[in-house]
């Protein structure tokens, strides 16, 4: 039953080879050539007629867990998915499936921190849909939200500034607008969502006071598209640096090198994973950002970040190079060594 | 554990008075004015930016049914949600919560439904997500579609025409349109789905060769909005007929009248429901539109819709009466009677 040829797995939900695999064999067919933006970039969130349209379902479980809530998640990664389009979230969908049995008093919570997050974001929740499954045919909750957005003044400015340094066919911060010797930039420390997962579950012997990250990113995008300059921005949940670095190699045919000494990570982050043998690349974030930036650039976008409640911890952990291919991790020690795409999940459901 | 107070019950999800109750108490607070259609009006999509927005999760059982799977039903359901609002559908988003375990020919078969339709219907899927939930957590597979739309030159032409008979604030087939004297038109046989769903369940100890009528009905509605007049348009998934009348009622502040003589029925679907002593007004369909329609118009409307596939059975079944209080149903033999939301649910879980 637990052929990966024949029937779903965990894997395929785990945001890595495995997933991108199923995408690929079953879910590109229905590209039919559609959008600015479309089904085939399998990016952040497509692009139609001017409008940045996004959809995900968050099954994160606890759904309360150590700095944040599935509610608070279902509104971040939505409004994030917009944003690392360079797009401006307008509105959201919400749409929960519960299990009969549900407390109200946890939706109550649920509710009150969409409110609150969205009000964050300067997002509206606009319409909704409610369903219930019997208590043996779904655990809990699972929410989807979907979003759309519109291209902003400062996105416009962004690719003005680009342009001075390359040609650009996509006005959208899409892949194919990366060029060797883009910087690559991360808006601060990596790993923190994963690890809160982990130590907010029951009975997974391990704890720590380490706080999720999730939270909206759409106006630490403002502030840096205001600057230029960006090629394209993502943020690495599931299947974490690693997957997004791949996926960014892989779609504008570069190779990407970077610093292991010079990604920024939390100090009990790094014991955690040292004492649970995780790799750093692949642990899931949800308030985290990562930009290709032109080199000439980056130190402004790089400081327009830390000026940012967001991107205090922003840093310059490599570079684009046409001369290497796929992902190569310097490590502390000096040694090199070719990231992949995960196959495996380090945590999963962390979203 | 089952008090509909304190907890969510299998009610919530049922279209009928307990959802719009949960709705009101819980979602509603999420509204904060946004929107020429927010979410206050509580209708089949919202309007924002004139771009039609809506999302419904679909979570019908079995997945493969007499007439239709739940990947038709995604796409339809929410191409109807726009179609309804006046909308012409553009482009679709899907999220696909699956259980560890679900078998990839299965997946195959949804996602080859989901392109026919959607092909069907002349609308794009753009963006996705998959998730992947383990195998106590999840039965089976939850698709969650997302949609949205643009005023088409018919919808604008319907007002032309309706602006003859009242004024009209609202550009889009909302309830507030509404008046004293509006034709109520349904386009077709009501009860198939609701039956064909029951009777493709194992162990209900029923069995019919009654067909889902699921199917998108967007290219009807644009017929009928050709001619114009149309001041409403819903579809009568869950709570069926009984639930939307009793929504335009309650929205309009008007009462309307309807004989159960000139309501279509096909002739398998009215057994049944006298042998399982079911109510037809509380039945859910999805490929039926109700219409609200100006009394000078509404014949031509008929004739447009019987003039398509989707609407050869079409029947006017009543009208909006400022004299009457919620919804009064004039029964075969004569009688009246009052016609509530509906609390339980006939059948459960058909979409």
């Amino acid at each position: 039953m637990s052929d990966p040829k024949s029937v779903i797995t965990l894997l395929h939900g785990a945001g890595g080879a495995y997933m991108h695999n199923l995408i690929k064999e079953y879910f590109l067919q229905l590209y039919d050539g559609f959008g600015e933006v479309g089904l085939d970039v399998l990016d952040d969130a497509a692009v139609i007629n001017g409008v940045v349209f996004t959809t995900d379902s968050y099954t994160v479980r606890p759904i309360f867990f150590k700095g944040g809530d599935i509610g608070r998640l279902a509104v971040s990664g939505t409004v994030n998915d917009i944003a690392m389009m360079g797009g401006d979230p307008i509105a959201l969908s919400l749409a929960i499936v519960m299990e009969e049995g549900f407390p109200k008093s946890d939706l109550a919570r649920i509710v009150e921190s969409i409110k609150k997050t969205a009000e964050e974001a300067n997002v509206h929740i606009v319409t909704g849909d409610t369903k219930v499954m019997e208590k043996n045919a779904l655990d809990k909750i699972v929410i989807n939200t979907s979003g759309i957005g519109v291209a902003s003044e400062e996105l416009k400015h962004n690719f003005n500034v680009l342009r001075k340094n390359r040609n650009v066919k996509h006005e959208w911060l899409v892949p194919m607008n990366i060029r060797d010797g883009d910087k690559i930039i991360v808006s601060g420390t990596i790993g923190d969502h994963a690890i809160a997962i982990l130590s907010s579950r029951e009975g997974v012997g391990f704890e720590s006071n380490i706080q999720s990250d999730v939270t909206p990113l759409n106006k630490m995008m403002k502030t840096v598209l205001e600057v230029g300059g960006v090629a394209d921005a993502k943020d690495p949940t599931r299947g974490g640096l690693a997957d997004l670095l791949n996926d960014w190699a892989e779609k504008s045919g570069l190779g990407i090198y970077i610093r292991e000494s010079e990604i920024p990570v939390k100090e009990e982050v790094s014991s955690a994973i040292e004492f649970l043998g995780l790799d750093l690349l692949e642990l899931g974030n949800e308030g985290k950002a990562v930009l290709a930036v032109s080199p000439e650039m980056a130190r402004d976008v790089l400081e327009a970040l830390r000026s940012t409640p967001w991107g205090k911890d922003a840093n310059i952990i490599g570079e684009v190079r046409k001369d290497i291919e796929g992902v190569i991790l310097e490590t502390v020690i000096g040694g090199k060594r070719l990231v992949t795409r995960p196959t495996g999940d380090p945590v999963p459901r962390i979203c």
